[in-house]
Order: structure tokens, then C-alpha cells, then sequence
């Protein structure tokens, strides 16, 4: 192994590394806590947080279950199309929100993968015995 | 094993169908992204899927460490619960709020009844050796 | 084992915990379903719950593949300071927003540490054989 941890704790730092643009975004724009409207810049940043969090409690299971299916050569090419998925999302939604499509589809696309390989192993564990 | 890997991805699918929801809904009654109120049917969209978040998060780690304690049949009962429970939650909270009480009931409770088995498994690791 | 079995169950209380705190606040002050906002104490428990929310989504599988490298004794600890410094995180918050900081840096900090076990160890387990 090494390969499915490698790519969980970078999609975990990137997601921490998109609340502290949140945190930073809260200060620039002045938007005080608790509140989480107030900028249309701060609320994009924390769109692609939000985003990236619900993204990330699929993607990391999904990911986990797969590798004992798939060879980490996969787990690796798909974790890293997710990673780099989410940051062109960043980039795209704190432009504007029309701008943030590509980069939701490139991150979903692994995870959709991941569920479909998930699902026909559990499956070939349930019934081909 | 199997079932606690189908019932997690099938719990997965199933918020990630919610999710779909929310996206369908924010066309639908026009609320432009990022803002995440502005139609009370898209707020509870919404609300079901950020709900749905909230325990998915506390199910799929309670789900996984309690099916080391008990047998496959309980875990796909429990899961199955928690399952169709979000589904009634659904159906529910987007008639009205006050209609999303059964539902959630129904998912919270095989996700306190794992969080007991997973106690009880923790303690008797640590103490009965 | 049994130690990061523990650690998780309790983060995964404390978790519900707050959840049924703003279910608490909600009632209490008027802010009705689906709202979110209203009320400034609703909106710091809610801020309470989704930033834990934000918090244990890193800290559950950085403490998870954490516990294959260092001893229970270690994963004890940092578990222990997590949940601690969520507690004082809750206590800071609903007083005031500005008294936030502290236990969001306690809680912070294990985790900051299971991150940089887990990168060192997936890395080690990827290029040290």
C-alpha cells in the first residue's frame, strides 16, 4: 500500500488548505464571524469549501473500499485526477460561479468510478460465492 | 463481509442523489450560486443534504467499526434502517419542515444503536483483555 | 486495539452532541426550520457544529491511518486533546466569536500531527522498501 493513504492525507490537506482561503477571505472581506454571508467573494470561497467537503465524505470511503479491488496504479491516476479536479474548481468558482463547472465535473468523475467499482465488488463478494 | 461495503456505498449513492436534488432545485426556483437561501423549497433541499452530511459522517465510521462486533445480517439491517430513514427524511422535510421529524428519527436511531455497539466493543478491547 | 476505536466513538459523540445542542438553540430561539440564520447564539452553535463538522471529516482518517504508525498511548493523547479543545472551542463560541480561537487551535493542533505522521509514514511506506 502506501499509495491510498498518500492520496487521503493530500485531498485532507487540501481540504484544510481550502479553510484557511476561507479563514483568510472572512478577514479580507470583512465578513465577521458567525456569519457566512456578507461578500460575494468570501461566499464563493466557502462554496468551494462546503463543495469540497460534501465531495470529500464520498470520496474518501469510496477510494478506501476500491483499493482492495483495484491496483494502487488506478487508486493513484484517480486520486490525483480528484485532487487536481478540486483545485481547478477553486480556481474557476472564486473567478466567478459559472466558472466553477469543469472543475466539479473532473473531481466527480473519479468519485463516480470509485462508486462503480465499490458497488460491483461488494456485489461479486455478496453473490459470487 | 460485503454487506457493510454495499450498505456504505448505497448509503454514498444515496447522498450523492441528494445532492443532485439541491443542484436540481437551485435552477429550478432560481437561486443563483453562491448564495444558498432565497426560496424556501431549495432551502429545505438544501437542508436535507447538509442533515444528511451531518450523519452520514458520525454512520459510515459507526457502521465500519461495528461490523468487526456483530454479524452481517445486523449491519445490513441497521444500514438498511438508516437507509430508508433519509429517504422518508426526504420526502418529508420538501413537503414541510414540520413533516421531517419521522424520518429523521428513523436514520438517527441505527446510528445511535452503532455508536452503543461500537462503545461497548471499544471498551471491552480496552479493559476486558 | 481498542484505543482508536475509543477516540472515534467519542468524537463521533461530542459531534452528535452539538448537533442536538442547535437543535436545542433552534427551539430556543425562534429560528425556525429550514432557516439558518435569525438569531446571533443559533448562528454561533450552528458555527460550533459545522466547523467540528469541518474539523472531524480530517481528523477521523488522519487518526485511522495515523494509528498503523505510532503507539495507542500517542493516538490516546492526540484524540484526547482533539475532542478537550473542541469542548473549549464550544465554550469560547457561544460566549462570543471572538473567544474562538483557543480551542479551535487545541483542536487543530492533533491533527495538524496525525497529518504529518500520516505523510511521513505513507511516504516511507512508498519509497523506504
Amino acid at each position: 500500500m502506501g499509495v491510498t493513504e498518500l492520496i487521503i492525507v493530500l485531498a485532507l490537506l487540501q481540504y484544510l488548505f481550502f479553510g484557511m482561503l476561507v479563514s483568510r477571505a472572512r478577514t479580507r472581506y470583512g465578513v465577521k464571524a458567525p456569519a457566512i454571508t456578507g461578500h460575494p467573494v468570501f461566499e464563493r470561497y466557502l462554496r468551494v469549501q462546503t463543495n469540497t467537503l460534501e465531495l470529500l465524505v464520498i470520496f474518501l470511503p469510496a477510494l478506501w473500499i476500491a483499493s482492495a479491488y483495484i491496483a494502487p496504479v488506478w487508486i493513484g491516476t484517480l486520486g490525483t485526477l480528484y485532487v487536481a479536479g478540486r483545485f481547478i474548481y477553486l480556481r474557476g468558482y472564486v473567478q466567478a460561479a459559472e466558472k466553477r463547472s469543469l472543475g466539479f465535473g473532473l473531481s466527480a468523475l473519479p468519485i463516480l468510478i470509485l462508486l462503480a467499482i465499490d458497488l460491483i465488488g461488494a456485489l461479486r463478494l455478496l453473490f459470487a460465492r
